[in-house]
């Protein structure tokens, strides 16, 4: 593959993170990316995250494919097989664009996608971290497979965006993504239970001070952690199901992350805090009134013995 | 009840926690306390810790009524209702004993519990932090219930165990423990699924390095409670069990802490590292150790997509 200017890369979709992908890249060296997108069905918001971040939509998958050098799918974990299916049997006729999941998907379930690919224009991958560009954290894109490196060389142009390439294999950044998200969103999954119920019994102010005392890392985490969930529980709860996927199928329990998922489908279908938008909160946005929320949502009020 | 000294307390019974406690206690001013026990039945690891620790074994429940002012119940989850069974119609006959369960169990299950003690002579107690004596941090015994300051008061001539009455209600105690325990020891099993897995794709140096950069409070806490857990396991697995109850009985999801619960029965009983000893530990003393071991013991050896 020749290298051209603006090397066109479509995103699939610019949503939280995706947007904001893409906004970095354009933002890296004037004139060296073009950020395209297709936004036929995407909500407003995406919409208007996509146009401000200055994504061009081109309206249909026919016009990407024409189009694109690279297509990032950054996605719920739902939709990464479907989104896919959609553009693979393009992708075999057009070898040259490389299709890379950037989705917090299972290792088997990346590579039961990567079947659909079976010319190898195909890469595995994950972002750890938060969205680029707004946060003191700078996230990392880790990368898998036999074209990983050609994806990690578009990222050396931006320093809000830190890269590193893994192995060979589809399947080993997901994997990565799968272990880490098991920590950083499951400790948020327990905290949230545990803190609901430390409230249902009276107690939370207790429990805090006894984390204060002997956790107190643990409590400042959760004490940011527990208010900033609940707009992205639906989106996690996927995420939890496919950690408990990913341990399953190597022999582990997969009960965890099933309960994790649980866990997020009762804020976010369960109490009034699911249906926030990020940058429309209302309600929750300190741990105390979060908590008072989610405890009134518990549908028993009263404990058995 | 007229303040006698030595004071008597029964230990049920003197293990890793039960020991400590007895000991501290003796220490603390001479002949303030005479601490026994009945070691009938007890692990040979459990005599000799209870005779090093100063405790009188004598050898039948009879004798403990006949010289106890207190009993407390510091045993496995699973012991702590036929423990309090095998005590109770004694307690009824001489209600100036009172019967304090300190085990990680449900609320519900410690209701249930006093049931037994309709006479009142019974608290809700819990401990948190490691056995006191041999460690930088104190632990700390919670108790409810209306007889609660009695207890308390028992850890006055210690500076070795904190002591902190945080209610009149019998099960507020033992659901704070499962609230910090499911935070604890929660995400030890988080982080033994997580490891594990890196480990099973070789990606445990990347995993440890993302985690070192990002969340390093997390890894120092793994690196050190995952090869400290494995002749913890057996018991831990109960506990996560209790936690399950706790939370189920409020209307959250069960299933995380079912699943910590397999997750330390898999530890204990597929791999070779938990029939270790705590004072004889020969294997997985390191975090690499044990999860070769435990990478090894995976029923599955590759995994299906």
């Amino acid at each position: 593959m020749a290298e051209k200017t603006p090397i066109t890369i479509a995103i699939m979709t610019p949503g939280d993170m995706g947007h904001s992908i893409g906004q970095v890249l354009l933002s890296s060296i004037k004139n060296k990316f073009r950020i395209i997108t297709n936004l036929t069905d995407r909500s407003e918001r995406t919409q208007k995250l996509s146009n401000l971040a200055g994504i061009i939509d081109v309206k249909t998958d026919e016009e990407i494919i024409q189009q694109a050098d690279f297509i990032f799918s950054i996605l719920v974990p739902s939709q990464a097989n479907s989104v896919a299916q959609r553009f693979a049997p393009f992708l075999n006729k057009n070898k040259h664009i490389i299709y890379v999941d950037m989705n917090a998907i299972a290792p088997q379930t990346v590579r039961s996608i990567s079947t659909l690919f079976p010319y190898g224009n195909f890469v595995d991958g994950c972002i750890i971290g938060p969205p680029p560009g707004s946060h003191e954290h700078i996230p990392i894109v880790y990368l898998s497979g036999e074209y990983a490196q050609k994806i990690a060389d578009l990222f050396q142009f931006t320093d809000l965006i830190n890269v590193s390439v893994i192995g060979n294999e589809i399947g080993q950044a997901s994997a990565l993504k799968m272990c880490y998200a098991s920590l950083s969103k499951g400790i948020t999954a327990i905290a949230t239970q545990a803190c609901i119920t430390a409230k249902f019994f009276g107690l939370e102010e207790v429990f805090f001070n006894e984390l204060k005392q002997s956790m107190p890392n643990i409590f400042e985490k959760l004490n940011k952690s527990i208010p900033h969930m609940p707009p992205k529980a639906a989106r996690w709860a996927g995420e939890m199901e496919q950690i408990a996927k990913t341990f399953e199928n190597i022999g582990l329990s997969e009960k965890m992350f099933q309960g994790a998922a649980e866990t997020y489908q009762f804020i976010a279908e369960k109490t009034p805090l699911g249906n926030e938008i990020i940058e429309e909160r209302k309600r929750g946005q300190t741990l105390n009134d979060a908590l008072e929320i989610m405890t009134q949502s518990l549908k028993k009020k009263t404990y058995d013995e």
